[in-house]
């Protein structure tokens, strides 16, 4: 792994970390594919979405909702150990994000006045899950707890049809984090019936998850008619590490993101050069035994590097910059540094605080800001299946306290009729 | 205006108002001149941007910064009432949106786990004000006065060189609301400086604010490096009043949202076929004498209706459908209908909360979802200039204790490296 000793000039790594993809214009006929699957679902619902079921996926189906006996059924087969882990990760999950529950207020503190806010759930969310090898267990908890936690009534899932059907682990953690009912449909088609509702499917007020080019699109077009999630990119983990740290322990905390794709982005910044050259011999040495080896050295020899500042301030600024998806702290008495962190998704702070942990069972949420983007999005919570509403109420003594202020800046900004609903109050 | 007997099925209508606008993909002559300005000042900074003032504003500026001195004489010659209706607006927005600020929180309720969340203002927001008479005074202080709440260091304002100098009416909105500094600087040029920053234009983390299609499509370029604001579409006003409703106030009402656009949509559902029309002879009336009748009568006769329905649950029934911007209830003791109001950005209660008190003094924001969009979005609030940032603690035995769950996850999903992660805790 690259090994960079930095002066105070971070602007070229940084430039480097945070430059962006170019925006690449989709393939107009990708655009034009989707838009037509779009009209076709809006138009005749479900006959289109299994036509384009028979065509993409090679299947015909009746009923699109996986039957609650298929649900019941994989989640009874479940194997104890692994329910016993979606359990714990559920717990935990939950208890976290419930303190992330908010709440409207009344405001009743000047005479004849009441001002408020009502935080409602969204009605409908549609989460949509890849198939294949790409449907994690532990992203649909991630989803869809927040969203129950938030009062969403219907919490549906997507997923496209497989040969062997549906993933018995994917069921079983819908099952567990209260998905109220899946379907058996991918692609464009699946985002079209969430957007527009067809007879079987619900249109819902959110789409969430990932998926290829076509679901990509398909989202982007249906932006403004529905919500749509922030498109997560390539996985990133920055580590900030002083001398004391263990070698070995970084470099594996530094793999587990570079196993996730070739694009991922794993990041150590240390005031020890001791430090750094450890890292650099483990990472090696752990590649050549990983699973996923040849992703992860693409990772770590094409994206990856190690760089070496003169102190911890400095690995703090680089690392504000950068604004890293997952952030390890490996340093003593972390906690201490937690002011000093300003832009990063999720933090993990000390030795045993290896970023799986959060992937899988600590509770807080594995959806995160990546590219840069921890300046100014969060990671996945309640806050984005609800939505506020405000009202007003006033006495016809408080308007005429304040009618003049209104009209007077109605006129100024030429709206003479803004002025006249106002002064309507006060005729005859 | 057209008024509608509705039976139970409002489908028909509802269609027709929430159809939204077919997403016309913009112009490849103005992506690709846009695309060229964007990478022009990334390259060349301020020089680019003097270059584009000096082509698209015939203006040559060295200083792109709006002197404090010219910002103060604006002040101090602003007329009285008009400097009183912007404090009074600036106070109570003030008072509302503090009770929207959000706190993160510590949860040390598991024994050796230490989980939290810190809520951290954006450090930097941009404001874009089109210049001439759609630089609204009231829109500066809706903007920046909840940034400032939030925490935002840095909010700044860039608006195009007028021949007479800045309107002193936005100068002075600025200066109360405490914006930070104000540039020059108009169209795409602007978007790009307050995206990449400049030598003399602060980068930065979120740009709000409406503008013409070089600018929105600017905005559309730069997002994921920097966030946007929603792109409002034209006022919404939906109105449900009853038999006991003053025709004339109702009109006048529905007039002050259709002044603002040809495409704006006033919108009265009621239970009396007696208010209906009462209603629709007063607009006729007043749309007489209204400056801008000629917008306003676009409005009403081409996107307006008054639709009787049988009683005041299909009213809320198909107003919940639309999910309006805005929304009148102009019923007896209109607080007890809070309740059935699940989509509308900014609800009215009452005779005397006539539309216009949200748009200037009352407090609650008066940027809103448009569209149908408060299906699932927000009023502009503190929220919006905030992220959150995850963080986590474990000791060695509660790690211990939760290795087995994340060991078994992370295998089931195929990702040996997060596992080993884990045990490398464990190792030696």
């Amino acid at each position: 792994m690259m090994i960079q000793i930095l002066n105070d000039d971070f602007k070229t790594l940084q430039q480097q970390v945070t430059k962006r993809q170019q925006q690449t214009a989709n393939k107009p006929e990708i655009e034009a594919a989707v838009a037509d699957i779009l009209a076709a679902v809006r138009e005749r619902g479900d006959a289109a979405v299994k036509e384009y079921e028979a065509k993409f996926d090679q299947v015909e189906l009746d009923d699109l909702k996986v039957p609650q006996a298929t649900i019941d059924a994989a989640y009874e087969a479940c194997e104890p150990k692994l329910l016993d882990a979606l359990k714990l990760a559920k717990r935990n999950i939950t208890s976290y994000h419930e303190k992330e529950i908010t709440h409207g207020f009344i405001d009743a503190e000047q005479p004849g006045v009441i001002r408020g806010q009502k935080v409602l759930p969204l009605a409908a969310v549609g989460l949509y899950v890849p198939g294949g090898t790409a449907a994690y267990p532990s992203t649909i908890l991630m989803s869809a707890i927040p969203a129950k936690l938030a009062g969403v009534d219907q919490v549906v899932m997507v997923t496209p049809p497989q040969p062997k059907g549906i993933n018995p682990a994917v069921l079983t953690a819908a099952k567990l984090a209260g998905v109220d009912a899946i379907y058996q449909v991918g692609g464009a088609q699946a985002i079209a019936a969430l957007a527009y509702g067809t007879e079987q499917i619900p249109q819902v007020d959110k789409i969430m998850g990932p998926g290829n080019i076509f679901v990509a699109t398909a989202k982007k077009q249906v932006f403004g008619q529905v919500d749509i999630d922030m498109i997560a990119g390539p996985s990133e983990i920055g580590i900030i590490a002083d001398a004391g740290a263990e070698p070995d322990q970084v470099a594996a905390d530094l793999l587990s993101q570079a196993e996730h794709d070739r694009l991922a982005r794993p990041m150590l910044v240390t005031d020890s050069q001791a430090l750094a050259t450890k890292v650099a011999a483990a990472i090696e040495k752990r590649l050549q035994t990983l699973p996923r080896e040849e992703i992860a050295r693409a990772s770590v020899d094409d994206q990856g590097f190690i760089a070496v500042v003169a102190n911890l301030d400095q690995a703090f600024t680089l690392m504000n910059q950068i604004a890293p998806e997952h952030l390890e702290i490996q340093l003593p008495e972390p906690m201490t540094y937690l002011n000093q962190i300003r832009n990063a998704g999720s933090v993990f702070l000390g030795r045993e605080a290896s970023e799986p942990l959060g992937d899988y069972v600590a509770g807080p949420n594995h959806i995160l800001p990546t590219a840069g983007s921890a300046r100014f999005f969060s990671p996945l919570g309640v806050e984005a299946f609800v939505k506020r509403t405000q009202f007003v109420q006033y006495t016809k003594d408080a308007l005429s306290n304040e009618k003049d202020a209104i009209t007077t800046l109605a006129r100024v900004e030429g709206l003479e009729g803004h002025a006249r609903a106002i002064e309507s109050r006060f005729e005859d």
